[in-house]
């Protein structure tokens, strides 16, 4: 297999740098806009064309892809690395720093599915990584760079999932991490993994940009390693889920992949998977690509429902911690993500996304809030005829149900709703929330009690 | 590949009866004793010879198990029924339920390994499984018998994971789940995946134990299948990460495996796999199986320093909540497995525990406070020169550290342990936990005063 260079080309001004630049700041000195990793079989790059007989070959790539399967090798063992022809990044594969993140599950869902009348579902579930979200896929690439560029320290301002995968995969590597991140409103399961994977944590007394704007400003004067979600190295891991999927499917393309909108680094990493894919041959068609967001952190829902398409920042407010952002850095690229794949954007409220939550929870798939924005935002797709029945359809779950165990219990115990939030929920929705709603019984230790609330509770679930 | 039989044995009396028999309690009606699953390569079957041209053959075994692995099959993805070679025990396979268990990594441990003057050290990651622990994996062997054998009603008595995975592949089987804990000291990340899954929760006002008994009563009175540590199934699920560690490191066969002791199933599972390997001639060595204890829940530790090894009960107090168990059901097979392989019992206490969960954090691999006992049992054991630095040992890490969020954030913040606790701690481990706590620092939004705060932190680390 071929080893190709890579570059990175500014997706607003298109200005082009070599791959081995050092930008601290991963933004471009003209225009300020973010950059994408690109390689010869990349769209648009002038020099290149799918035909090529210098490209990848689709067949021998999905022939070693495979046969990497049965390795032992560590990288090998990867499902990120497993596919490290389409991100020929470092200068040294040895210097790759690999938790065995990758080969996530794809799990049907045919409750969910019959629920809303479509034929078929699965979901992508991107919370089985080692430290139980998505974010490793991305991690383990970045991190893999700032070691293969000599970086003693890496750092990045996270709500959390972010901030885990970078603690970990720096211990791994032995590189010292910092964590950025706003006081106050954090999930405490998610800055525990930060703390056990030995970062130093940093709460800033500000937002999730104010601390952006702090770290950015550190990188410039220190040699600490950007792995923000602007860090183009990250989405060329994230990508690769795709390529998972599309192996799981026995390369039949699904139509549709639904996909949580938080920074929007994820849908557009998923979006150029494809869009390689396609363009190597190893895929006919690209499946549409939508994004839901909580209606309390949606800027680009705003931006998808305005005539102008103006990008506005909103002040980010939802229960869902790892998609409270409300000036996504990667706005744009998820955007162009929309516009060439097809696909839409929609919200979603609180009460919609814990519904969801607990629905998928009862097919034996826990998830955080965050991935149950996509089911949420399915139906509504599906209610709104943008999505038939007979298509195909998979759900990316960024994140494990540990992540954030408190919104479970609290959902559960009837605590996590206000009053006004139940006050909005249908008939309908409501007689789910009640029959998937399970809090603790407390009884006596005597098995004639227990009998007794078992078959009333049998008969409650009976006609539930 | 030959479709073989099984059939229980007690393990007490040796009374053996049908793998069909539906026996509701899994306990000798003669003499109370649990059963093993036997097959005609089980040892001192009688009927069985380990050469016998009847039985699967080692080569073809494993090409099998590793072809397996390129397969789009769920059963085939699943790293437990990939070797459904060697555990025979449903009627029908299309009944098996699977969450693509198993495939867990073997991490490497280099500077834990080099912190106690071993060449080598690894762990393998049982936390890792889809609900987080190591029980998923005896729970999808268990819970497809329940499919298998037509129940529609699956218990346990559980501090925690065992209700998590239950509850996980019972939602995914369309089965319904019931949970019975001890009121009071639950782990909630824990009860909030059993509640996520579906699972009735019933907290009982009584200990485990108390639990246990109360089951007991219920499943002999009404069909529910029981699916506590006494269903000799679960273990026949347990037995499969031997063979994975075989298979990760290239059939060479480690010296020495070190696993938690809670209820204690969960070595004797190990055990027994790596002694099936041996009869088929998978293997031609066997490892040492040493068993961890915290201080506080230590019976199997008394039992093995007794003289006159007699197991009697304790009450069980430590944090390391999952394996807070005083009277282990199947300590028996336990204790048989370290006298058949050999091996030792060690106890750790609650500073040890501690460390030892910080130092493998470090290394980018969380766990759970029960899984960390083992590398602090390991010190013990090559402090008084019981394993050797060339001898090669694989820690068995139960749980993900998602599953104690709490624990690692009272840690970091030095709330975790008394001051009687910290005053026992030596001056070398003191000096250790300095280094590798990490509390969050607080600080104002501005560049200067944070880098101040990093080179402080840097001269800190250097001395530290």
């Amino acid at each position: 297999m071929k080893v190709a260079t890579h570059h990175l080309r500014c997706t607003e001004c298109g200005a082009v740098i070599a791959g081995s630049a050092v930008n601290s700041i991963f933004r471009c000195p003209d225009c300020n806009g973010l950059y994408d990793v690109i390689y010869p079989w990349s769209p648009n790059t002038g020099s290149s064309d799918a035909n090529n007989s210098n490209l990848p070959n689709a067949s021998a790539l999905r022939w070693l892809w495979q046969e990497r399967r049965t390795s032992t090798l560590p990288l090998d063992q990867s499902g990120v690395w497993r596919f490290r022809d389409l991100f020929p990044i470092l200068e040294n594969f040895d210097n790759a720093v690999t938790l065995r993140e990758g080969n996530t599950p794809l799990y049907d869902l045919p409750r969910c599915a019959k629920a809303i009348g479509l034929n078929w579902l699965a979901a992508k579930h991107q919370g089985m990584n080692p430290t139980g979200s998505f974010k490793d896929t991305g991690m383990t690439a970045a991190l893999s760079v700032a070691a293969d560029r000599g970086f003693e320290w890496v750092a990045c301002a996270s709500t959390g999932n972010t901030s885990a995968a970078m603690a970990a995969y720096a211990a791994r590597a032995g590189l010292r991490s910092i964590v950025f991140i706003p006081e106050g409103k954090i999930a405490w399961g998610k800055l525990s993994q930060s703390m056990d994977y030995g970062a130093l944590t940093i709460q800033l007394k500000t937002d999730f940009d104010g601390c952006v704007r702090i770290l950015t400003e550190l990188v410039t004067r220190f040699p600490i390693y950007l792995l923000n979600s602007v860090n183009p190295y990250r989405l060329e891991g994230q990508k690769t889920p795709a390529f998972e999927i599309l192996e799981q499917l026995d390369w039949q393309v699904p139509d549709h992949i639904v996909v949580p909108g938080g920074n929007l680094a994820n849908s557009s990493a998923l979006g150029k998977g494809f869009i390689e894919m396609h363009r190597l041959g190893l895929i006919s068609k690209m499946p549409k690509i939508s994004i839901i967001q909580a209606e309390g952190a949606n800027p680009l829902y705003r931006w998808f429902i305005d005539s102008n398409r103006i990008m506005r920042p909103v002040t980010a407010d939802t229960r869902a911690t790892a998609i409270r952002i409300g000036n996504p850095a990667s706005w744009r690229k998820a955007a162009n993500i929309i516009d060439r794949l097809g696909g839409w954007c929609e919200q979603v409220s609180e009460q919609e996304i814990a519904l969801a939550k607990a629905q998928i929870g009862a097919e034996g798939v826990g998830c955080e809030p965050a991935s149950a924005v996509t089911f949420a935002g399915l139906k509504k797709l599906v209610a709104l005829g943008k999505v038939a029945p007979e298509e195909r359809v998979v759900l990316i779950l960024t994140g494990h149900t540990l992540k954030d165990s408190q919104y479970t219990i609290d959902y559960h115990r009837g605590e996590l709703l206000t009053e006004a939030e139940n006050a909005q929920i249908s008939a309908a929705d409501q007689a789910l929330h009640t029959a998937l709603r399970k809090p603790p019984i407390v009884l006596e230790p005597d098995s004639d009690i227990v009998l007794h609330a078992l078959e009333s509770h049998m008969k409650l679930s009976v006609t539930a």
